[in-house]
């Protein structure tokens, strides 16, 4: 039987609960949530986002209102979203669209919005509502950190799709007379992806990067987040394949370095330095570990093999309906890990002018510790290909 | 010879005079710009924008900064930057981002940033700041409406693309024995315009979506923005290409409506409905006329045909760094159109359980009057496919 994207609604009821809770607690009559995932999370609801609003009203009690332009109306009812629908006419339209949501739900005495409502948007929430008084909210923003066993299925199942991508350009690569270009080998990945996807399930929740990826070759994978481009990959140089995917909008990572040729002395001591960095760093992936501390065990492995000065970025961060999210594997967040989390854990070292190296796997930490999700080898003799 | 992506210097001189005078006529010392298309237009750096800010600074006089974090330092050397690169450590960290800004700038009396800055970013830089005094400005959001010549050759140029996007799409559907899903279609016509890309210019500015495009047909187009699921495409119905794609960075759109088959008296006379508003509304795009009339103007030919229950959305939007950009061609936007600015045109019908019916074409404004840069046909017979 085909695999089933779509969330259970009981998920969505006990959501709806735990809001209710936690909104009470904060002393809120709700939050108006316009980030696209926090919309997809309370409602269901995927769409590509753009300049007209898309709104998530969660009050304490009651239920929830898709606020939409016209445009969106019939495919959120296609969608069999968790909410009421309402659509305003268009934007910029004769009157705010929140002007429609206030019509529909009154002005409760105090709503909350996320801190990345952008700052014109909340400035015309407060006109529109009126008497109504604003805070600022991480409510859903928590609960969004721990996955629940329904969003754990998924995160696997795209784990198993992550790690298929990384085996196909591979494969690709392999078996070409000429090296593939980034670009070309990017859309050979992300179109494999997305199309074993829709080939073994059959209610694909299509959200705007069901599959993407970061392919660079030589000189260039020394820049850690440089886009693919027209360079072909070369014989002899290390090449990175960054590839992620997302099932029922959940997302993963895998990311391997890979040799092509047999590796020189250097290529196989910055790998080898890496790997480990990835090993110790996964390991410290435990409930009750700070997250600063997690990412210091593993980056002091790389500065401990004398490499600090090829260091670009942290550790890891988490990941879920956001291809990155909090909390972050970061010097600077002391977020203490607990079961449910998802993380990537994706050291690596940048030597400019020669390639980058990094390893990352997406990283579900449950009461006995991490549990790798993505599961593509590691070792070296693994990520050799063509010798 | 190869077609050029990259603007050149004077471009960039030139803007930087021009947003000191705005800055100057406003009060403001400097703006701190935190939009990622915002950051390209000031300093012609390209990124994938995620969690970690990365900021143009422009003040009144003087060099422009480029705030990144460390693992975009070199990729932005690589680009050749219009600005001082200045990087932080990494996301979050153990201080602010801006705090490095705020080391090397000091604390100019009077600052600005975009309405699109989130509340919580606008805060963190309030306190870093400390007696700062910041307000909302669209210094930069006005400027960008209006496109210079050398923008303009890039958005002609990506017109070239994604009309050629579109004939191979429809060359795709007529050739194949079955016809393709709707992903299949995304997936190939997105492909072949980047490869196309790559192939004709030798500095492809690499953004997060070069090519991009909703693929649906039958009921499903009924939905505007539906994404591109599994279904496939059917003989007999009708099927939408709405492609696009960047050069330089800048966007332009191409869609259009085919018919798989003989078209039924229904499905013609839709489709005629919407290439009459479209030519009635494209008309419209002159200097002096109010984007709230021309939308009137082209909406009004689907209402008199009888069909104004199918509409869905207005005529168009501005197009330029961004996809959607203002102004736009809508009720609620009196924006008075100028030569420079580049719209979509972009009527449609949508029948729900039927079709959807759209043609857009990106439209420059001149002094002449509308200037079409995209130019598909679009006479019935020449969106019939293997009739």
């Amino acid at each position: 039987m085909a695999f089933t994207q779509r969330l259970p609604a009981t998920f969505h009821t006990d959501l709806r609960a735990r809001i209710g809770a936690a909104l009470d607690a904060e002393g809120l009559d709700g939050v108006v949530l316009d980030d696209a995932l926090d919309v997809a999370y309370t409602t269901g609801f995927s769409h590509f986002p753009n300049e007209r609003p898309v709104v998530a009203y969660v009050p304490r009690v009651g239920d929830a209102v898709l606020l939409v332009p016209d445009l969106e109306r019939e495919y959120a009812a296609a969608q069999d979203v968790h909410a009421q629908v309402l659509a305003y006419p268009e934007f910029p339209g004769e009157r705010s669209p929140f002007a429609v949501l206030r019509d529909a739900v009154g002005a409760p005495a105090r709503l909350g919005h996320a801190g990345s409502t952008p700052v014109a948007r909340a400035a015309e929430l407060a006109d529109v509502f009126g008497r109504t008084r604003w805070s600022v909210t991480d409510v859903v923003d928590r609960l969004r950190r721990v996955k629940t066993p329904e969003e754990i299925t998924l995160h696997q199942e795209a784990a198993r799709i992550a790690d298929a991508m990384l085996a196909e350009g591979a494969r690709l690569v392999a078996e070409s007379a000429e090296p593939p270009t980034e670009a070309e080998l990017a859309r050979h990945v992300t179109g494999f992806g997305a199309a074993l996807m829709h080939a073994e399930h059959d209610d694909v929740v299509v959200v705007p990067m069901l599959t993407g990826g970061l392919v660079y070759g030589g000189a260039n994978s020394a820049q850690p987040h440089r886009m693919p481009g027209g360079d072909r990959l070369r014989a002899g140089e290390p090449f990175m394949l960054s590839l992620g995917c997302a099932v029922g909008g959940r997302f993963v990572e895998s990311e391997r370095t890979f040799i092509l040729g047999e590796p020189t002395p250097e290529q196989r001591r910055y790998y080898e330095v890496v790997r480990e960095a990835q090993h110790v760093g996964t390991e410290a992936l435990r409930p009750g570990v700070r997250c600063a501390d997690a990412n210091r065990r593993c980056l002091d492995v790389i500065r401990a093999a004398g490499l600090g000065g090829f260091l670009r970025h942290r550790q890891g961060h988490g990941i879920g309906l956001g291809f990155h999210e909090p909390p972050w594997v970061s010097e600077g967040d002391d977020t203490v890990l607990l079961p449910g989390m998802v993380l990537s854990s994706e050291p690596g070292v940048y030597v400019p002018g020669h390639a980058g190296y990094r390893i990352s796997d997406t990283v579900l930490v449950t009461e006995d510790g991490p549990r790798r999700l993505t599961g593509y080898p590691r070792d070296i003799d693994d990520i050799v290909i063509g010798r």
